[in-house]
C-alpha cells in the first residue's frame, strides 16, 4: 500500500509528483497549434482509410469549435487535465463523443508535444523577427538622420579616433582604412565570402567564434546520448553490444573489469566544450563595443574545442567500426508485451476507435501478467472475453519481423524505410564533399 | 617609481603582467595564416600605391621565408615576441630591414588577429567536417550491413517497441507510424519544410529548441554591448546621449538622480536568456536515446525567452527611437591626440614606412604632452626636428571631418561609407520581410 | 514630445517599459518579510530620534493591517504598484496617513529589496532544509532496515564487487578495503580534517573540486566589477585613476593610446573560469554513481582555474599597488546636485516626513535645473517658497565633508566608519594568516 | 582483427585512443602529492601486516628517489606511462624491484586519483589564499593612506552622494544612513548573524544569491546521479527496484508501458537549476560597483529554484519512501567474476605481490571465460597451474556475504561498517535540527 518508510506520502497518489509531472501551466501556450496539429493528423487519417470522411468531418468540426473555446476564454481546465494535448481531446470527446478515441491511432503523445512547440516556435520566431527588423529600421533611420554628427571612437574605452555617430549605430578598430587599401580584394584574395559590413564590428565581434562554440556543443551533446546508449547496451544487463578491446580499459583493481573508456570521455567532453561556449559568451556579455582586450579569450577556446573535437570524431569513428554486435542477445531481448500496441492496432484495423483498443490492449498486458504468462500465451477465448472483435487471425500479431516491416512510412523502422534513411545520408555526405 | 603601496612588485615592467598579456603561448598555432593574410594585406597596399612593386615582392619573399622557418621547426622566437603578428613582423625585418615596417600600413593589430582567426578556422572546420563525414560514413556503412538485427527500442529507458539496429544506428518515438499515415501530406499541410529523416530522433531530437535559445543567447549578448556603450554615453562624465523619461526612473532616496534602467535591464537579461540555453544543454548531456521525460523542460525555456525577447526588443526599439544626442557634448570630446594616427598617415604618404612613421607621431604625442599643449599646437619647427618630412600642409590634418572622410574603404566611416551601410541594411530588411 | 524616429511608442510613458521595469509580479512574495524589515526599521528611527513613540506606534498598528490583508487575501494592488515596497507603503498611507511617509527616512528602496530578500531566504532555506532532512532520514531508514541485501556494486557501469543495498543508499570504489588498512591512520598521516563516510562516495563525489571552481568563478565576478570599476575611471572622461604603465599597453595603430589591458584581461578572465566550473557541473549531471571515465575532466579544470587565479590575484594586486588616484579631479566630479539627499535630511530634522521631503528637495532640484543654477545657488527666499522651513543654516549643507561626515553607522562613509572597516579587514586577514 | 567497418584505424590499439585516455600531459603536476599519498599509504600497509618494516622502509626509501628525480627535472617519462600514477609505480618498480607490486594492495587507481587531486588542492589553495591576503593587504594599505579623498559615489552609473576613496576601495547604496538609525539594532530586530561590512556592498553584493543558487546546483547534480542510477536499476534489463505506481506514468501509445517519469524530471531539473546560477552569474559579470538594475534578475532566479527544491525534494522523498526493491533479483546479479578481486587479495594474504596476484586472478578470469566456466568452477588444479599458493581453502572465496563483510574499515560495505555510516547521517540529521 504505497509508503514504505518513512515518507509524507499516504495513497495511491502523491499529489506533489502530480504536479511535477503535469505541465498545463505552461503548455497552454500550445492550444491553437494544438489544434492545429491534430487537424492535419485526423485529414491524414482520413487518407489512410483510417477515418471515415464523416469521422473526419465530425473531428474538424469538433476541433475547431475546442478553439472557439479558447479563443473566447470559454475553455474550462479539468483537475485531470495534465497537458493541454489530454485537455483537448478529453473536450473534443464530450463534444463529438467516441469518434474522439479515433484521432490518436497512431501518434505518440511525445510525437504530438514536438510537432506542437515547432509549429508554435515558427509562429513565434516570425513574430520575434517583425519585432528586430523593427528595431534594426529605427536604428537604420537614426544612422541617416543624423550621419553628420561626429564623435569619438573608442578601443579599450580610451579614445581612439573620431568617428561619425551613425557608424556606431551601424556597428563597430573603428575607423577603418584611410589610404585606399582595396578591401574587395583583400577578400577574393583570402577567399573570404564577404567583407564584413561595418568597421567597428569588423575588430570586435566574434559571432563567428561564438557560433562555432555552440556547434560543438551542440554535437557533443550529441555524442554524448550515443555514448550513454553504447554504455548502457554494453553493461551485463543489457549486454546487446560488445566494445573493441582497442577502446576499453581494465581496472588496477579488479582483474574481470573491462570498462569502456572510450565512450565515458566522450560523453564527459560534452562538459568541457560547452564550459568553454559559455565562458566566451560571459566574457562578451556587457563589453563596450569595439576591440576591448577582454575578446583575446577567443583562441584558446577556440583551439582547445577544436582540439577536442578531432580527438572526440576519431574515437566515436573507432569505437563504431570495430563495435560488436550481439544479435542474438538483441533478440533475446524482444518479449511479445512489446507488441501490445500492434495488438492495439490490430483491433483498430477491425475497427474500433484507438483510445478503446489501447485500453482493450493494456487489460490483455495486465491479464498476462496477473497470470504470469507472456503476453502471446493468452487464449483466443480469454482474449474475446477482453473485446469480441479478436478473431484467429490475431496470431499474425506475434511476429516481431512483420511488426517492424508495418513502419514504412518515412524514417520509420522497416527496411525499406531504413534503406531510404541510408540513402539520404549518402546523398548527403556526397553534396557536402563536393 | 612604480609601486605606490605594498604591492610584490618593483621595476618598470611587472614579469606576471607580462605573461598575462602575452599571447604566444598558443597564438604561435596562427603562423601560417598569419603570414598568409600579410601576403594578401601587402598585395593591397601595393595597388593602394602605398607599396611599390619592388617593396611587394621583397616582403613576399620575406613572407615565405618567415612561413619556411616555421615549417622546418627553425623558427626562433624573441622574448619580446608577445605574440605571433609581434613575431612575424620582427623576424621579417631581420630578413628584409625597413621596407618590413610598411606591411602594418594602415591595419591594426586587432585587424590582423579577427582575420587570421578567421582564416584559421575556415581551415580547420574544412577539417572536423572531413572527420565529421567520416562519423557518419561509418555508421551508414554499418547500418546498411546490419539491417537485419532486430532488438529492443526503449523510450525513458523502458522497453517500448521492436525496431532495426540501422534504425538506432540512423537516429533516434521509436518505430514510426505503421498505418499508412502520409508523413508528406502531414508536413505540407502543416507547412514544414522536410520530414524528419528517422522516427527516433523525431521526438527526442531538439535542436530547434537548442538552436533558438542560442540565438537569442548571441543576440542578448549584443544588445547588452549595446546597451553598455549608451550607458556609459549617458552618463555625466560622457555625456553623448539623453534617455528619454519614458525609459529611465528615479531613485526613491536621491532627488536627483534618473537611471538608465531600461537598458540595464536590457544588459540583464543576457543572464537570464544563456541561462536557459545552459540549463537545457545540461538537460539533454547524456540522455539516452528516444524520449525521456526529462525533454519536457524544453517548453518553459522556449516561453519565458521569447518573452524576454520580446519584451527586451520593444524596449530597444523604444530607447533608440527617443533617445536625444548631445552633438555639442560628441564634438567638445573630439581632441586632437585622435588624430595621431593620421599624422603617421601624413608621414605615410610622403613615403616613410608606417611603423616609423608611428614612432615620430609618437613623439609629436610626447613632446606636446611634455609641453602641456595640445598636439595640433607644436610649431612647424617643432614637428620637423622630429621629421624633415614635415611641411606647411601638416595643418590640414588637424581638420575631424577631413579625418573621418578619408575612411571611404567599404564598412569605414566615411559619409559615403555610412551611406552604403545604410542601403545594406535597408536591402536586408526588405529581403527579410519579403 | 517623446518619439523622435520610428519607433512604435506614442506619449509620456512607454507601457512595454512599465511592465519591464516592475516587479510586483514575483516580488509579491516578499510581502510579509517586507512588513517585518519595515517594522524593524521603524523601531530603529523611533531610537534614532526620528519617529516619537506615538508615530512609531501608529506605523506598527498599520504594517500589520497590511499583513493582515495580504494574509487573507484581501490586498489589492493598483496598477501602480511597480514592487511589493510601494504597494505596501502606499497602503500604508492609506490606512494611517501622512505618518506613513516617514517610514522610509535615510533608506534606500535598494536596502529594503536586499534586505527583504535577505530574510525571505533565510526562512526559506530553512524550509528546504526541513525537505532534505525528510529525504535524508527516508534513506536512513530504508538504508537500515535493507541491511542485508547484497547486489553488484558497478564503475564504468561494469560489475565490479558485491556490497550491501544499503551501501549504495548511503553513498557512492565501492566496497572500500578489505585488508585492514586503517583509514583513520592514513588521514592522520595526509592531515585531512576528516574519512569520508562512505566508501562509493570517496571516488566518485567531486564536491571539493565544484566548490574550488565556484569560489573562484564568484571571486573572478567581484573582481571583474572592480576591474570595470577601474576602467570607466581610467578614462578621459571619468579621469579619475591613472593606470601604472607597467600594467598598460600601447596601440600598434594610435600612437597616443594607453590601453588598460591589465584590467581588461581581469574582467575576460571571470568568463572561462566560470567556464570550467559550467563545465565541470555538466559533465557530472546524470552520471551513475561511483567512479566513470567522466571523472577525469576534473583535473585540467582545477589547474587552469589555479593557474588562472594565481595570475589574476598577483596582477590584481600589482594594479592596485601603482595606481595613481587624481584627487583634483575627484574632487571636481562632485557637484552640489549630489546633495540633494542632504537637501531632504535637512527637512526631516526640522520635521517633515521623508516622503515630502525627497519631494520639496525634487522641487528644488528640478527648479535649479530650470534657472540654469547650482542647486547651492538657489536663494533661501527661492527654498522658502518650496517649503517654510528652510533657514539660514541650510548653506550647512553644501559642504562635501561634512555631508559625507554624517554617515557614521557601522560599514558608512564617514571616516571613523571606513577606519573601523579597515580594522576588520585587517583583524580578517591577521586571523586567516593564523 | 580489429576494425570492421570503414574506420581508420587498423590494428590492436587505436593510438588516438590512448592519447584521449592518457591524462600524464596535465597530472604530472601532481608528482609531489602521489609520492607523498603513497608514502603515507606504504605505512598503512605495514601496520595492517601486509608490509614487513623492510619492505615498507625499501618502498619510502624508493619513493623518495623517485621524489628526488621530479625536482631535478630528470625524471624520464615512457610512452607507455598512461599517467602519474603508473609512471611513479613503473620507475618505483625499476628502482627496488618487485617489492614495489604490494603497494598498490587494496587500493584503486580511482583512490589514488582522487587522493592526490585533495592533496593537491590543499596545498594550492594555500597559495591562492595568501595571494589574496596579499590584494587585500594592497587594498586596505591605500584606504588606509587616501582616506581623505572624496569623490563621487555612483548608483546605475549616475552620479549620487559623495563618498570617501577609501570607502570605495573597501567595496560598495552608498553613503549609508546619517540619521543615526542603529544598524546593530536593525541586525538584532531582524535576527542576522552580522552587519555587513560596507555600505556600497551591502547594496550590491548578491553572493548570498549566488551561493544559494550554487548549493542547490550542486545539490541537484547528486539527486540527477541517484535517479539515473535508480532510473538504470528499473529497466528491465536490471530489475533490482520497482518504482511504485505513485511516481510513475503509463503511454499514450504503447499500452504496456510504465515509465520512471519522477526520477527523469529530477534528473532534468539539474539543468534548469544551473541554468539560473549561469545566469545570475553572467548577469553579475562585469557590473560596475554598488546598485544597478541589472541586480532585479535575483529575485525570479531564487523563487524558481525555491520552489524546484522544494518539489524535487518531496518527490525524491516519496520515490524512495516507495520503492520496492527486488532482492532475488539483485542475489541473481552476483557472479564469481566479481570476486576476482578477493582471489587476488586470497593470494595477498598468502604473500604474493599485489601486483602479480593481479595477473594470477586475471589468468584465472581468462582461463574460465575460454572454458566456458564461471571462475568457481575452475578446479584446483587449474588454479595450482596459474599459482602454486593455491590450496583447498580458496574455496571460501566464493562467499558473497563472506566477501562484503571483509570491508570493515569505515565506510566500507560491511555490515558493521553500514551500520556505522548510519549511526553517523542520523546523528549529522539530529545535529542539523537542533
Amino acid at each position: 500500500s504505497g509508503k514504505l518508510w518513512g515518507g509524507r506520502f499516504v495513497g495511491a497518489v502523491d499529489p506533489i509528483m502530480e504536479k511535477f509531472n503535469a505541465s498545463i501551466a505552461y503548455d497552454r501556450h500550445l492550444w491553437e497549434v494544438d489544434v492545429q496539429g491534430s487537424k492535419a493528423y485526423s485529414r491524414g487519417l482520413e487518407k489512410a482509410g483510417l477515418l471515415t470522411k464523416a469521422e473526419m468531418d465530425q473531428i474538424l468540426h469538433g476541433l475547431d469549435k475546442v478553439a472557439e473555446e479558447w479563443a473566447q476564454g470559454t475553455f474550462k481546465l479539468n483537475p485531470n487535465d495534465e497537458d493541454i494535448h489530454t485537455a483537448n481531446e478529453r473536450r473534443l470527446k464530450e463534444l463529438i463523443g467516441e469518434t474522439a478515441g479515433k484521432l490518436h491511432t497512431g501518434r505518440s503523445r511525445n510525437d504530438q508535444v514536438v510537432t506542437d512547440l515547432r509549429l508554435w516556435m515558427r509562429q513565434n520566431c516570425s513574430a520575434l523577427s517583425a519585432l528586430l527588423r523593427e528595431l534594426i529600421r529605427t536604428m537604420v533611420d537614426r544612422a541617416e538622420a543624423e550621419r553628420d554628427i561626429l564623435f569619438p571612437g573608442y578601443t579599450h574605452l580610451q579614445r581612439a579616433q573620431p568617428i561619425r555617430w551613425s557608424h556606431w549605430i551601424l556597428s563597430g578598430a573603428i575607423a577603418g582604412n584611410p589610404l585606399g587599401v582595396d578591401r574587395e580584394l583583400l577578400r577574393a584574395e583570402l577567399n573570404f565570402g564577404a567583407v564584413t559590413l561595418n568597421s567597428m564590428d569588423a575588430t570586435s565581434e566574434r559571432d563567428f567564434v561564438a557560433e562555432f562554440l555552440f556547434w560543438a556543443s551542440l554535437c557533443m551533446t550529441h555524442l554524448s546520448r550515443m555514448a550513454e546508449d553504447l554504455i548502457l547496451y554494453g553493461t551485463k544487463e543489457f549486454n546487446f553490444v560488445q566494445l573493441s578491446d582497442a577502446y576499453s580499459t581494465g581496472s588496477s583493481l579488479m582483474p574481470q573489469k573491462k570498462n569502456p573508456d572510450s565512450l565515458e570521455l566522450i560523453r564527459s567532453k560534452a562538459g568541457r566544450v560547452f564550459g568553454r561556449c559559455a565562458g566566451l559568451l560571459m566574457t562578451l556579455k556587457g563589453l563596450p563595443s569595439t576591440y576591448n582586450k577582454d575578446l583575446q579569450e577567443d583562441k584558446e577556446a577556440v583551439f582547445e574545442v577544436s582540439d577536442t573535437m578531432s580527438a572526440v570524431l576519431q574515437v566515436a569513428t573507432g569505437v563504431i567500426s570495430t563495435l560488436q554486435v550481439r544479435r542474438e542477445n538483441m533478440a533475446q531481448a524482444l518479449s511479445p508485451d512489446m507488441l501490445a500496441t500492434d495488438l492495439a492496432y490490430y483491433l483498430v484495423r477491425k475497427g474500433m476507435p484507438f483510445r478503446q483498443a489501447h485500453e482493450a490492449s493494456g487489460k490483455a498486458v495486465f491479464m498476462a501478467e496477473t497470470k504470469g504468462v507472456a503476453l502471446n500465451q493468452l487464449s483466443l477465448q480469454e482474449l474475446q472475453n477482453i473485446s469480441p472483435l479478436f478473431s484467429g487471425d490475431v496470431s499474425q500479431v506475434w511476429d516481431y519481423s512483420h511488426s517492424v516491416e508495418q513502419y514504412t512510412a518515412l524514417g520509420g523502422t522497416a527496411r525499406s524505410s531504413v534503406d531510404w534513411q541510408i540513402a539520404q545520408v549518402r546523398a548527403l555526405l556526397r553534396a557536402q564533399q563536393a
